[in-house]
């Protein structure tokens, strides 16, 4: 018997007003390959407004066409929609030995099934769904993707909810007498998820591995995000009410310490007003703001601008996005609606010509804070707004639209930006815009920047204050995230407040600027071929996800596994892919994986290894990112017994040209020679294109 | 300027699916006046499954007309609503100097304003709107409420969304130098709410007091629940798996040591199958459920039988229910499809042949359990269901749709009820239910108590556990909450646990025992006159809800003042409201309020106060209550420097025969007489209808 038996018996009295939506009759879907390895299917009517509409990147299509072919994972079938009049239910199938990724940036765990989230976009306060980047996409641990393309709080299930008409079903189990047989979740053979709107565009990515589907994910959205060189430097933020001299005096601080830095960010303080923001130079604390930008300039620092989107009623801008504002207000700011193009344009034209244009090589790029926040601070779900959109669409999709309209308006400029960004989702790949929050538990923070790689998006944990040890710690963390930073905003710690540990703070950040080689091609593979820089380990080939988690390590580029260790922790456990893996430092093997080792690093060192084979280039310390034309001597090290290839991305790290082909591969090998000793190659880019380094040192960290 | 200019200026862009719930205009709703004070307006097309329409109870039609004439509080177009076709957007009116109760059993607060809610029946988690009574219905410090009627995940917005167009804005600060003139959460003038449905009810019930538009909610759902006499001594729960012989043994152990016992609560193991449930008897622990339950009765003990209302396939019942089932499990089992009256019928059909009819006089009720669950746990919200109505209508409304088929049971037997119940909603005022939880967090608990008199609910803490002082603290607390309540399913601790305590914990339950006509007395008042049993203290008068929220304290019908003291915790502080508060054991002045006082109880005492004029009926200490033709001796309390009165409801404790009449309120007054000493006076119903009390003895507990 079945649930159609019910139907059958006359018991389906459909309502009038509820709509198709209710209807028992799943239909199979229609897909359509859009690109290699890229599926796409419709249900309903589709709404306007999307999220990879509101990114609007164009794919990557040759770069999709150079992955290894792809099969379209499910049966048919087996995927199925049940689409309504105001509603679409989706139905994907869950292996037994399944495990999902993704469904946003969480920062509790990796694994999905078992989870009932509705994605919400909204500062992380521990409620699945709720987090800075909601991003609809799920990756399996069989090898594929699937994002649903809408710009609504989707519900996902999964693995949760066991259907009657399923014809596999966990077996009925008597709890009082059961003992461990009973489950309190039975595990369902599906992924189901609810979209409440009229339709919606559904895509596939095929695999064959993980890594693949989400290769073709960050592609099809228009490539991973590439920073100028400089966004790899370090970052600090000012206290909120710093004026140009304090500023600029936080700098020379930086330089007289030795301390690198290659941004200097400005809190809400450079604004004449915030929350709501004026965007206009607070002429007190800064009076002369083009004066102030030249001498970042010539100190090698870029300015990063923070701001609400939130316009305030005392500022000039105010008239002219009062057309476009959104019923309510943020405090007591308009909300304008940045799904209309014009409305980009009004604000990223007076951005640009309030900041950007008053010393192009100083401005690197901008702070957009609170388009995640709270329900009670942000816009109500019942908000309307001019372009028709609503509030929870404009919800999902606001921070997406404000990357879009700065990354524009750089592109423009044809200057590359780093900002950063609290809410974000589906599409943002190409967006060089790294999320932060105000967590500041570190293995939720570590959980976060791995759970990254499975959403196309970028996040970074901050240093914000703490003991010395404490500081230390996380400050080994964040250079060995996305964006290296110190956030002093609304402390009176500085990084150089603890006498005792600033000389291994200052070597931490240093070994940061030493491998910027490495984290660059780590970012032109995200870029070019989709290759998340940062990789949760189900996303590493030789990881047994289906044994452990591995939540609280990653890996950084193709060869270095990263595990953070926490503040006042002395020994952790590192979970070791399949091959050998050697100690960064020494050279010396760790292990052979799959394994797990527990260490127990000094405290000037973070847990890191190599893999066996693994090539890393690293130039000599720097206390800033090098130039355009800059020339720097490289070492290459070399691990383990395996021979190695890296193939060493370079361009002139600070304008688009690299999308005219201004950019080169160079091709970096180690093998043994004919007596058997290690040898280093080096072959130039067959397009002849420059690379910016000097002769080779090759080192050959682990004993011949 | 306004958005309305937006609109003018032609940025209204309005896509045909998105529909009219993104138009801007927003009508004045047509209020009609349903019964004095009482006013219903309907927007759009409202669903077939309400709240109310699931609870399904008549008003109580008389009682409102006697309540005090009330205006209607809302300004000419001070309350809109948008209506869309598949939402409704609507806004209430909110003073600056408003506050704003209900919308729901919260454990942290009594206060609203400044919050962003989804209700959603749900365990208590922290999630603000998610718990198991989200009862849409918000309570005015400027006395009237509003009911949103819909089985929806509603939203509700206190004062969080400042509009546009509002004509009264907070001021415009800027946060970098406006110190604390800066606020984060700028107030709205408005409530706003979110429907998602095509079309809602809403009711506005008027005041003059808060505590008026409480009593008109209630007795608009039907009137409070009244239950029997035996429904308010003390249930204990036993383990999971005990079979007879161990329940009777558990019974035994009360009764030898003269703890007052009068409900014996079985969990899942009286099924044969568990989670999911069979509702068949384990023939190998109950092997004659007839005589279990006749040696319950000669014990004078009600058994109440747990179960959640998942149906296992292993069961009989299974296949009768099959045809109404949902398309998504619970725990394997089905979720049969409540709103149905075949559905109903049958599965109150099968409770009362396997459980009722064996002996009547010795069930009490159910516990039903996991109608409130995660959403892991429970039916998704794209499952379908039968009826057509969908899976959050289902999910918003099961627990009332259960309660009611058992009331209804119970009252065709001419049976009262008194029960459990994890999952409810508006309308449920008449269901003789109390909510329970895991949460084990005593100053929440205690705030749910308190909250529960917003909602037209009953709340009970438990004790499950904890040393000697724990456990007699929290068995203080529940002796002063609707059931008082020992579980202990999943432990092996006993009230008798702790040697030290033992008699002290026997102590508070004697007294919860003596005082059984006044808290009979609250439930009648509840019943006919829509009072709350327990109330917050904004509904209590005298009390300045705008100088502090005293969420921790409550008064129990109308005289006593109740302060809960947590485990481990001396002193505590109490609000009294205006008038002079007496200590109940000693009848000594304690303060006069407004005012606060702290207090050091002894371990024996939970702090508890009588007002002036207070007068508080007590019989003698007893192991249970009553039978229905039972004579009592009654002791009368009087406390403070006022006369008083009270008037003592009376009927047989056990059918519904009060609904016609069978009942009596007798009149007690104590005044002074020429002499100015005090004196007593009984006045007898004018009915002539008995009460079963004997003589009087008065007490007059304050020096007079």
């Amino acid at each position: 018997m079945s649930w159609r038996h019910g139907v059958a018996a006359g018991c389906l009295l459909l309502h009038p007003g509820q709509g198709a939506a209710e209807q028992p009759d799943a239909k199979p879907p229609q897909w359509t390959e859009r690109a290699p390895g890229v599926w796409e299917a419709t249900f309903g009517a589709p709404e306007r407004l999307t999220l990879l509409g509101a990114a609007a990147q164009p794919p990557k299509a040759d770069a999709l066409r150079s992955l290894p072919a792809a099969r379209f994972p499910f049966e048919p079938g087996e995927a199925v929609a049940r689409p309504g009049a105001h509603r679409v239910a989706l139905r994907f199938p869950l292996a037994l030995d399944e495990e999902i990724y993704g469904l946003g940036v969480d920062f509790k765990s990796l694994r999905r099934t078992g989870s009932a989230l509705r994605l919400h976009v909204d500062h992380w306060g521990g409620v699945p769904g709720r987090t800075h980047a909601p991003v609809p996409l799920y990756v399996s641990s069989r090898g594929y993707g699937v994002l649903v393309d809408s710009a609504r709080y989707v519900d996902f299930y999964v693995g949760t909810a066991v259907r009657l008409e399923a014809s596999r079903k966990p077996p009925v189990v008597d709890r009082t007498t059961g003992g461990r047989a009973w489950s309190a979740q039975p595990r369902s053979d599906s992924v189901e998820a609810l979209v409440p709107a009229p339709g919606v565009r559904v895509l596939v990515f095929g695999g064959p591995t993980p890594l693949d589907a989400v290769r073709r994910y960050n592609l099809w959205s228009g490539g991973g995000a590439l920073p100028p060189k400089w966004g790899l430097g370090f970052m600090t933020r000012t206290p909120t009410a710093y004026s140009a001299q304090e500023a600029l005096a936080e700098v020379e601080e930086f330089r007289s310490r030795g301390i690198p830095l290659d941004m200097l960010g400005l809190e809400p303080g450079w604004h004449d007003h915030a929350y709501p923001c004026s965007f206009e130079w607070d002429r007190t604390r800064f009076p002369d703001p083009r004066a102030f930008l030249g001498a970042l300039r010539e100190r090698h620092v870029r300015a990063n601008l923070w701001f609400n989107p939130y316009v305030s009623p005392t500022a000039p801008l105010y008239a002219k996005l009062l057309p476009f504002a959104g019923s309510h207000l943020v405090w007591n700011g308009i909300v304008p609606d940045y799904s209309l193009a014009e409305a980009r344009t009004i604000f990223a034209d007076h951005l640009r010509r309030e900041v950007l244009d008053l010393d192009p090589a100083a401005v690197g790029g901008f702070k957009v804070d609170e388009v995640d926040g709270y329900d009670r601070w942000l816009w109500p779900d019942l908000a309307v707004f001019p372009s028709g959109h609503d509030a929870e669409q404009l919800r999902q999709s606001y921070g997406l639209l404000v990357q879009r309209l700065i990354f524009d308006m750089f592109r423009r400029a044809n200057r590359r930006t780093l900002g950063q960004v609290r809410g974000t989702n589906a599409g943002a790949s190409p967006f060089p815009f790294v999320i932060y929050n105000d967590n500041y538990a570190f293995d939720e923070y570590v959980t976060a920047v791995a759970n990254s790689s499975f959403a196309g998006v970028l996040w970074s944990p901050e240093v914000r204050e703490g003991d010395g040890r404490d500081m230390l710690r996380r400050v080994q963390a964040v250079c060995f995230s996305p964006l290296a930073l110190f956030n002093g905003w609304a402390t009176r710690t500085k990084l150089w407040t603890h006498a005792a540990v600033v000389d291994d703070i200052r070597s931490a950040i240093l070994l940061r600027m030493r491998l910027l080689p490495y984290w660059y091609t780590a970012f032109a593979r995200y870029h070019f071929d989709g290759v998340p820089v940062v990789r949760a380990m189900p996303l590493v080939p030789g990881f047994d996800a289906r044994v452990v988690e591995a939540k609280e390590q990653y890996l950084v580029g193709d060869s270095l596994l990263v595990a953070p260790i926490a503040p006042g922790v002395k020994t952790r456990r590192v979970v070791l892919p399949a091959g050998k893996w050697f100690d960064f430092h020494s050279g010396r093997l760790v292990g052979e994986g799959p394994t797990t080792v527990d260490v127990t690093p000094p405290l000037a060192h973070i847990p890191l290894f190599v893999r066996d084979g693994g090539l890393v280039p690293l130039v000599a310390e720097r206390e800033w990112a090098p130039g355009p034309d800059e020339v720097l001597a490289l070492e290459l090290r070399h691990y383990g017994a395996r021979p190695g290839t890296f193939e060493l991305y370079d361009d002139d790290g600070e304008t688009f040209d690299y999308e005219r082909g201004e950019h080169s591969w160079t091709r970096l090998v180690v093998d043994r020679d004919m007596r058997g000793s290690w040898k280093g190659s080096v072959t130039p880019d067959p397009s002849g294109k420059p690379w910016r380094y000097r002769n080779v040192t090759w080192r050959f960290m682990t004993a011949p």
